[in-house]
């Protein structure tokens, strides 16, 4: 039976990532022993580490000026390693509030020093992503979120400066061409569109590094990361592997120039039905439309119910929306087939037909 | 092909485990998804998780004075976690040095609080276990490291004290019967006893916590990750279902009185043929020696490529010395079976017969 997997994360990923990972769980790179069994250390897994911090910077088009590196302890745990890392004590930090992830990050922030919101949306429930905000020359870096996974919004375009740019892709990086130069700092969750649970990707140029003049703790300061080759301590071996998987699977299909279309003609399909549909309509203005997490309501509540059995009936998994917005949430990440927003799509026309 | 696997951590998993984590790969709980792309919110993974919480208690034997999180990053995160959370603006903190890791935990220490070094085997290059050492009645607490993985060292019996003890077991953890009601916490890394990298556990006294003052990291507060039930934020998904099913499997076949038993008489057999074996001897004092990593060497060491080769040829993995001490490390990990323990000893006693 194929379920058609909307779930915003951990998120859906490729059949053949998960055939490829469960092999791995049985007999790794032929040695008769289990990946979640072997050294990390081991020749065969140094070189998946390798491939896995490589094929991001390959990804992303950069050079030797930036560092990949991988940890654990989830996104959260890059709230507070940016400011630790980057955050001069006269200095201070810029952050664009866009939602719960970036309230957050900001929260993490005032802890470890000066930090200032240059611009929010949370006057409109960040149902919109600020724009036209001024950008203070003299802040240590610009903190963003790109795409806000809880109301679906999205950076369409990255605002230009001249003070370091720190970015929270967490859901929605490789799913579209960035320009990665203009950043200093990108980080993400692996478990939307890179991977699993359990590790973070950190890219940082190396020359934004070193200058807080911190006593730090060891696994907060990414120069030891850095240094150690990724490996400072036992990294989550798993999980990178499986990272690394995913990456290789979206480079051989063609890469970011492939994904960002499909990506688009998903999101597409999926508005249009939003906007022609007289029982649905969409929860943030039109052009900060996520193309990663669409979020919808009916206008008919009290039919949630009826148009719940339905999807149901075709498989369809985990739209529910988050319960700050209600409704339904449909996220769209890359391992995510156009079939299967075509069958989102008509279970909405069903829905309409019968109840509209 | 059958390999013997001694590796010291990532370590060896029982075969059973690894069989339903690949099948979890694929389909997890029968929801036709694989546990890689589901939401760790889903009720068959809230299961998993307090599952896996509950599970540690029941082998520790404590009651709901303890609580149990699981936590990315590594037990080398919790050298900076122990002491961000217990130890106070004006208090200190008492620590033993027994080996690696115990120093990377003292040198974290030092950069929170005022620490103090109590006692340390380093001026043997940790081949025994200080004893008899007098235990402040002020501190904090008294950090101590039960199993040196490094060095072949375990602390065979914790010592009394009125103050807080804090316990790194990650090598030895549910490898033998402790008291763990004299802790008010333990952590490991699951990679060697209980699990795959990428997952460390945390079990502490609600007591003993939230009196430092100290205003704190949400990601570093054990109280964040205890009120969101261990899913504060997006937790190592994986890792930690592989660790439930470890630990499900130690709890069948007989739980901790039945590990130990057999724990035993695997280093028994093997150290006895070191003492016995005319090639070898072990590296530290015997009544010191670590059940669980077994370090010995050749006292004809221009012969080690002779007995490399036998071991290779018995499909004999991992038993190279870590590079501090050289020679061999046999680590005997819960889920290895005796009958490897047997090939290892087989083959010294042919290099013995071929080259003495």
């Amino acid at each position: 039976m194929k379920i058609h997997n909307f779930s915003a994360g951990p998120g859906i990923l490729p059949a053949e990532v998960l055939k490829q990972s469960a092999e791995a769980c049985i007999n790794f790179d032929n040695l008769n022993l289990s990946l979640l069994e072997i050294s990390h250390r081991s020749k065969n897994y140094e070189k998946v580490m390798l491939e896995a911090r490589n094929t991001v910077k390959e990804l992303f088009e950069v050079g030797d000026e930036y560092e990949v590196i991988y940890l654990g302890g989830g996104a959260s745990t890059q709230f507070a390693m940016v400011p630790y890392n980057l955050l001069t004590e006269n200095g201070h930090a810029a952050y664009v509030n866009t939602g719960v992830w970036a309230s957050k990050a900001i929260k993490e922030a005032k802890i470890i020093g000066n930090t200032k919101v240059i611009a929010s949306s949370e006057d409109k429930k960040f149902t919109y992503v600020p724009k036209g905000y001024e950008i203070p020359t003299d802040a240590d870096y610009l903190h963003l979120t790109s795409n806000n996974t809880i109301y679906g919004t999205q950076i369409k375009q990255f605002p230009k400066t001249n003070i370091p740019l720190v970015c929270d892709m967490s859901s929605d990086i490789f799913s579209r061409k960035v320009n990665a130069k203009d950043f200093s700092l990108i980080y993400a969750g692996a478990q939307k569109n890179m991977g699993p649970a359990g590790a973070t990707m950190v890219m940082v140029r190396k020359d934004a590094l070193g200058k807080t003049g911190r006593k730090m703790l060891s696994m907060l300061d990414y120069q030891v990361h850095i240094k150690g080759d990724s490996m400072y301590n036992t990294p989550p071996v798993f999980p990178i592997y499986v990272t690394l998987l995913t990456l290789q699977w979206l480079k051989k299909n063609g890469g970011i120039a492939w994904i960002e279309k499909l990506n688009q003609q998903k999101a597409d399909l999926l508005y249009n039905e939003i906007d022609c549909n007289s029982l649905f309509y969409g929860t943030v203005v039109k052009e900060d439309r996520s193309n990663m997490n669409v979020c919808f309501l009916t206008n008919k509540p009290e039919l949630e119910p009826e148009f719940d059995k339905i999807w149901k009936d075709a498989n369809i998994s985990g739209i529910r929306g988050h319960r700050d917005v209600g409704g339904y949430r449909a996220s769209l990440y890359n391992a995510l087939p156009l079939e299967s927003v075509q069958v989102l799509v008509d279970t909405m026309k069903e829905f309409e037909k019968k109840f509209a």
